[in-house]
């Protein structure tokens, strides 16, 4: 055979370097890969000059914390970031991880929970150990990316309902029903407790009264409703009342717990289950030593009592209800993540950024076309337990002055 | 529609545990998660007694030394472990990000790296950035799980070859051509710098000798490689002669850099396409300040001199020498992984390891039937850097103690 060079798998990926890609050479290290420096606060430094930061998710503010740093630190001081070595399976499991499983379980209200060494691949695995080519998954249209890739691995039938809309998911769970009962297989829908960008709550009571009607187990992605929601902090399925009704309880500790890895929680023989067949665990390195007992003392500050909380909830309460009486459109966000959406082209959402970056020392994150309908602008505020009334009331201005200016076709 | 409660999609599971958990019951603790307790080391706890620890793949002993130790404690101590919160895309980059890839770069000899938060979603989401549906996937049937993982998110044409066997390769590489002359897609072979339960090489350099007669791009997980094999400790590709042929470089830090975390070095062009295209890590939170400043510690004790590379090749020639002399089996092994391989059943091979255990004092893993032929047992040492002559003679007597005593019969 001669070779012919006529099939070049890179040749592709120098031609087009993909939706975001191609826009790099404006964009990077500003509004994509913007470097945000100094320690975690509500008031970082971008391109050497400070503003109030509204990107992380570190919403109780714990992060920050001198008790977690110190906990932290002593923890890497006694046996540095390698500690355990190998998967949990082989030779990288602890009392620390138990006791975690442990008390995590207690927290959510679940029988048993399983450690995950990161989220993305932890719940993605957990979907892939879930099914089997006869089973049949139904989520919601807006899940988070690492939720599409588990469906990907999925060998049988998968249906996206609209999101958050019971219409759709009881029309594609009769055709899942008319599935499984031919071929001797069950149901998993998979929804969010709350949807990070646009900030609404799965609609988890609603879905869960349509067990009475259609056998289906329920997976939860809690990521965003973990800490935030709820009388202690334990999410969405506690705030809406329906934890009990949720057969598997997901989140990370990326967000409120300021920290990484994940866990998932629900029945003792299933958690079993997934401990001895979940791909990215058995065959990936532990969640290591340090961010174990880092976890322990962020949960342990949580349950403490609602001072974290409260102080989130007032400052969520107090930008959302001032943007709102300003005038702005929060869509249908009903937790922490506070959308404002504006109209405009990418041109011009870019330019209203650069201002509120530069001249009012504002920095939040940006969402425009393919992600979301052309001619829209979202931007995307995450208040933080940290945050003070000034940062708050300056931002409100500062939406105020670039929102008139957007509508006079200042950013044209 | 009634609900029937004839399709409880957790039935299955609670009926088979799968394959693993079937054992839990007698395995648990013991044979499958396993409790190593005190720092990492050559000699480590387990049940409370002092052991000869084989089973971590702290190959350099970097996740010991105190350097390192006292570089993770004081970057937590700056920052605790949070920062940076989000994606790199979105609020996640250092500037030690890009150092650290600058710096991989120089070491591996390519163009360009990117940091993976993790390394199991990370070369799977590579390997999914990388192909379309026209472009075909061909790959060592002995590769990790995580590449078995991305080669399940294709959906194109993908053929697993006989390990390390060229004729294999080279059929399915005529099948592939054909395939992509007609889909304008491209080919992207992958195999492993070290395969890591048997220690055979990947035949790096046979592979890119097909080149000559095949268009492909060429893929190499280096996770057991990177930091033990070559003149520098850059793996083997460097080892191989062939660094410059392999297209991208794969490595992770849970090896041989004692922490987490991994990367994939190439082509400037090439790189850069997956830093904007690549799911689990624009979705996903960044690799934590603390363990890129460890990582870069690392790096550089590494580089400084071959002192660790030497005092490991000096305990691996020792106890691979060793136990042949003793006339054990180690399979193919050319790295410094050593598969110790016996014969006998499933329960003798677990008499015989409880009998290193509990009267030699020697911990290894073990690997059965079905994860390789029935009647096989595969006991895996890893030496590190830190082992002792000591360690090695002991460990060398006691495999022929107990392997006499298979022999014998002794285990049945």
């Amino acid at each position: 055979m001669i070779k012919t060079m006529e099939t070049d798998l890179f040749a592709r990926m120098r031609d087009d370097m993909g939706p975001l890609g191609k826009y790099s050479d404006v964009a990077e290290g500003y509004f994509i890969f913007p470097r945000l420096e100094g320690p975690l606060s509500n008031r970082m430094k971008f391109q050497g000059r400070e503003v109030i930061n509204w990107s992380i998710n570190d919403y109780l503010g714990l992060g920050r914390q001198q008790e977690v740093i110190t906990e932290d630190h002593n923890s890497a001081e006694e046996f540095g970031m390698a500690y355990p070595m190998g998967s949990r399976m082989m030779s990288g499991d602890t009392k620390w991880h138990e006791q975690l499983e442990n008390e995590l379980s207690e927290f959510v209200d679940k029988e048993s929970t399983l450690l995950l060494n990161f989220g993305y691949q932890g719940i993605m695995s957990a979907i892939d150990a879930l099914l089997t080519r006869r089973d049949v998954v139904v989520y919601d249209a807006n899940c988070h990316a690492c939720i599409v890739d588990g469906v990907r691995l999925h060998s049988g039938k998968r249906f996206a309902f609209k999101h958050n809309d019971m219409e759709s998911l009881e029309k594609y769970l009769g055709f899942a029903s008319k599935i499984v009962k031919e071929s001797g297989g069950g149901i998993l829908v998979i929804s969010e407790g709350v949807f990070g960008m646009q900030g609404d709550q799965g609609k988890l009571k609603e879905i869960i009264d349509l067990k009475a009607k259609y056998d289906f187990r329920f997976l939860v992605d809690d990521a965003h409703g973990f800490g935030t929601l709820g009388e202690t902090g334990s999410g969405a399925g506690s705030f809406q009342n329906v934890q009990d009704e949720i057969d598997l309880y997901f989140s990370t500790f990326a967000k409120s717990m300021g920290s990484l890895g994940a866990f998932i929680s629900g029945d003792k023989a299933i958690i079993k289950y997934l401990k001895y067949n979940i791909r990215s665990q058995i065959f990936a390195k532990s969640l290591p030593y340090v961010v174990v007992k880092g976890a322990l003392k962020r949960l342990d500050m949580i349950r403490r009592d609602r001072t974290l909380i409260n102080k989130l909830w007032a400052n969520v309460n107090k930008l959302q209800d001032g943007l709102k009486a300003a005038g702005f459109n929060l869509g249908n966000s009903n937790s922490c993540v506070t959308p404002v959406i504006l109209n405009g082209s990418v041109e011009e959402a870019m330019n209203l950024v650069k201002d509120l970056r530069e001249n009012h020392g504002i920095f939040c994150s940006i969402v425009v076309y393919p992600v979301i309908p052309k001619g829209m602008i979202l931007l995307r505020l995450i208040p933080t337990a940290e945050h003070t009334t000034e940062d708050i009331e300056e931002t409100i201005a500062a939406f105020t002055s670039v929102s008139s200016k957007l509508t006079a076709g200042g950013y044209v």
